[in-house]
């Protein structure tokens, strides 16, 4: 981050930034989010014959990259759902028994969870509740995959190449850019010698903690408790936002996350919606955390 | 077949069925192909949650249809190459080791061939020859693949589902609809919860021999040894006619595979082409062959 000279820094000079880019548990159970998970993507191409062969003549003796890209992707995680790149989780901070205890409290429907989005069984690391396996746990997704051919009907190839977008999140203190490198060399590294790998990061960013006895964070929490009647809960997401923890990088500043957003928002769905209701309750929240915030720093 | 009535099949009497769908070994090596493979194939729908997911919100804690669709794909072939669907191998006829031994005097350049196609390794079941992997042994292939992001760089999505076209050659005297519902209920079956599983057949059809001590076979075999100046060699192809193992079951005949391609045509390939050399060479052989069979029928 050598392009951030000290005049550019004093310029973006801030005591806290404040981001409306997160959800609360439900329009009646307001939360807080104070972790981010960090991410890193990649996309991989497999290469098996120099061009798409017919499937009857070279089936069984020539390797097909769909066949082998799914092996090295199901290679990826194992029977315990624990991502297998060697020292991928050497860095992962392991929560204490005591702070997965608090995070616990965060009240969690599993039924009208599965029923929400009609899955009949959740699945993940073992070891770990739903809420801890997106909160506080990396995960491996892989967010597209193409190869061969995708008409009508039956074609008999054996394809030239497939391809995958794949994905990990990550959690404190992981480093997105060290994880790009492991996983880049553990691709390549499974790859029978019958097909050719490119592996092409394409995006990646630090995961982020906002301690709750942050004065920024202890103000937010009264703006919300005077808006909607209750305390907010803290709670980690899944999700990411890498430019929280470059701003922290760079600028040196926290981000406290005030969103207001609901699982029924169906973000990067079909149908994204966002109600009025939680549109308003954020007009009048934010104005009293610039209040309190204001009050503590004096 | 029921359909197919005592006078259709009158009408449709033959001696034989010559047909001109196959390829020669080389230019300069003619042969006659004397079995094919045949083919089971079916589209396979993969469903996590009703609708696409944020991979950061949702990712490790709910399933991916395409990380649980690559996990099914890898386990149906173990890792001997070996197909692993219950039951699959019962009705595949073993070849005995003597009549190896005179499919193996097919000349194969291993070398040529793995240039041919641009890669390092060939793959396949263990204690086979390539040739023997694609002539007469079954073999499983993922012929296309896709779900999810698969446009220009990263979208972090957890998809709602994810597809394949999956097909497996097969051998006399695998029958394609029993090998059909195999495949659909071990997919079924190896399923996880998280997940609902679709199967739908695309394409089947049964294999073929034809026997070298058939009269129409040994009518063409000089027919080719006219023109060419070579005995042509009998090979097994990997490839499927679903029609030639149709007509001998309603008419009762044998085929006579006359084709004269040859690898360099890039059959289901771009630039698919087809020398003109071999055009006359097979304008020359067919009408011997009518000659020989005729005087052979007399």
């Amino acid at each position: 981050m050598g392009k951030w000279s000290d005049g550019k820094k004093e310029m973006l000079k801030a005591d806290i930034s404040l981001v409306s880019d997160t959800s609360m548990i439900a329009a009646d159970i307001p939360s807080i989010t104070t972790g981010l998970r960090g991410l890193a993507y990649w996309q991989v191409e497999v290469t098996g014959p120099n061009r798409d062969l017919h499937s009857g003549l070279f089936g069984g003796t020539v390797a097909n990259p769909i066949n082998v890209l799914c092996s090295m992707i199901d290679k990826m995680v194992d029977e315990k759902g624990k991502i297998t790149i060697p020292g991928f989780y050497d860095d992962v901070v392991e929560i204490s028994r005591q702070e997965r205890q608090l995070l616990a409290k965060a009240p969690f429907d599993e039924e009208a969870y599965k029923q929400a989005i009609d899955v009949e069984k959740l699945s993940g690391e073992a070891g770990y509740s739903p809420m801890e396996r997106t909160g506080i746990r990396p995960s491996f997704d892989v967010c597209g995959i193409w190869g061969g051919y995708t008409g009508e009907g039956a074609k008999t190839v054996l394809p030239s190449k497939a391809w995958a977008k794949i994905s990990t999140r990550l959690v404190p203190n992981q480093d997105h850019e060290k994880v790009a490198g492991m996983f880049a060399d553990y691709f390549q590294q499974i790859a029978p010698k019958s097909v050719k790998v490119v592996v092409t990061p394409l995006h990646g960013g630090q995961g982020y903690v906002c301690p709750i006895d942050l004065p920024a964070y202890q103000a937010a929490e009264k703006a919300y408790t005077d808006v909607f009647g209750k305390r907010p809960v803290p709670v980690r997401s899944g999700g990411s936002i890498p430019i929280i923890s470059t701003f922290e990088e760079i600028l040196g500043i926290k981000s406290v996350l005030m969103g207001f957003g609901l699982e029924s928002d169906a973000i990067h769905s079909p149908n994204e919606n966002y109600p009025l209701e939680q549109f308003f309750n954020g007009i009048k929240t934010i104005p009293l955390f610039y209040k309190y915030f204001a009050e503590m720093a004096i």
